[in-house]
């Protein structure tokens, strides 16, 4: 049986209920091509378009937008020399770009989340799935050393910290994405009782504020903010692994792409 | 003539059409209330309440929501001990809090925005003021070279940089608060032709995604993201320097904070 973009795309999203305002989409690409390779990544980033040319892959299964924003393309780029450039090698490669958003984050238990616990080595400290967050229960550590522990198993190069580096920690509530905003948030720590969020990214004045003004008050509360591709990027690269041992024929790679920030 | 709550309101906001929804709201508070003394402030954590106690002062200025929400309150709140402590010091003190948000962003130009700039000592240099953005030529630098006179001049620990740090800039776009996003952002770059973005806070997926794609494409083009607080501080240290100068018999402080993350 031929394996084409729809099969693919009819595997990924399965007995799974999706919402009918979804951003999940294939564009460009058209279900009965048949794919020869495919690449997963976290964004569809010029280098990870051309990283799939390299590798021979005529498909992409993106977790963000290809042009920068949530809902799609924005009227404003239209003339954009970036976006042009871009489009150009999208259609030049005749390259397929399935958005894969909304429905791995409905998987039970949600898929990017079981990628980046799996990353972390911690998938089984688990005490509890809620729909958009796990909350576990690991060996007691220092703050400063769990975002030690996470920079060595992500590989990535600095996090953002909110409280005491020195508070002890044990009760976690991990969000990937942009989850980290305070109505999601904020509720954890009294709701689940965590001394520590560990979030993708989310508005600075509002989980973050609540931590400087819980730690101000003498309280063991404290906040990793990892980065959203960070957060991430675990869930794309754990979606190739299962892929590659359910179509042993077909090449499957990650593509990681360099951090969209450095410290200065 | 009595300085109340209700005069300064209306000194700060008089001629300027605010929306119909604004978050700008006298709570708690009384516009009949004599002013002792004034704090302005970032936002009104639990350290700038009890920094405004110790000053005497029993009125704060504050730009952003004292609950970690934009909207106020949020229902999760009610039985937090952190928002029950922090609510119970600001009633014990009798403290008047007016969130002064959307009127300072609509000034022309926009308050906060003159603030950074001349904290920056860059006022000189804008050629345009667009209503989410100020337009500058400043003399050519290296990305890391504005980098570090950001850090100086704002006495701030860390930036962080999308595009390459040896880039040359001459051309800058300035956006304070959360108007760092790509509809707001990226178009910069095509219609005021900027080689270098400087904003407080977006998301992570899109302007940043913008950047990294152009600097991967060979393109000039770069961004600075100084933190939300870090860039409409000084509009709020500005204002007190302006209060302080309108109402020379009052005691008017600009309170500035610690910063809600440190990088690990």
């Amino acid at each position: 049986m031929t394996l084409t973009m729809g099969r693919i795309v009819d595997h990924l999203t399965r007995g799974i209920s999706i919402p009918h305002a979804t951003v999940d989409l294939l564009k460009p690409g058209h279900r009965e091509v048949e794919v020869h390779g495919i690449v997963t990544a976290f964004c569809a980033s010029q280098y990870v378009i051309e990283q799939a040319v390299s590798l021979g892959a005529n498909f992409i299964i993106t977790h963000e937008g290809v042009f920068y924003s949530h809902q799609g393309m924005q009227e404003c780029l239209r003339h954009d020399p970036v976006f042009l450039q871009k489009s150009r090698l999208i259609a030049d490669s005749g390259i397929g770009i399935y958005r894969f958003h909304d429905t791995i984050h409905r998987y039970q238990p949600d898929g990017v989340m079981i990628g980046l616990l799996r990353a972390l080595d911690w998938h089984t400290y688990v005490v509890k799935q809620l729909p958009t967050a796990a909350i576990l229960t690991i060996p007691a550590m220092e703050v400063k050393e769990v975002a030690e522990y996470i920079k060595a198993k992500l590989h990535i190069r600095y996090v953002r910290v909110a409280g005491e580096l020195a508070m002890p920690c044990e009760r976690v509530g991990i969000m990937v994405g942009y989850r980290g905003g305070g109505e999601l948030a904020i509720p954890l720590f009294l709701n689940e009782h965590v001394d520590l969020i560990i979030a993708g990214e989310g508005p600075e004045w509002e989980t973050p504020e609540y931590v400087k003004d819980a730690a101000y008050q003498g309280r063991n509360k404290a906040l990793i903010m990892l980065g959203h591709a960070e957060s991430e990027a675990p869930g794309m690269k754990y979606l190739a692994d299962e892929l590659s041992a359910q179509f042993p024929m077909l090449p499957v790679h990650f593509v990681e792409d360099r951090p969209v920030f450095q410290i200065v």
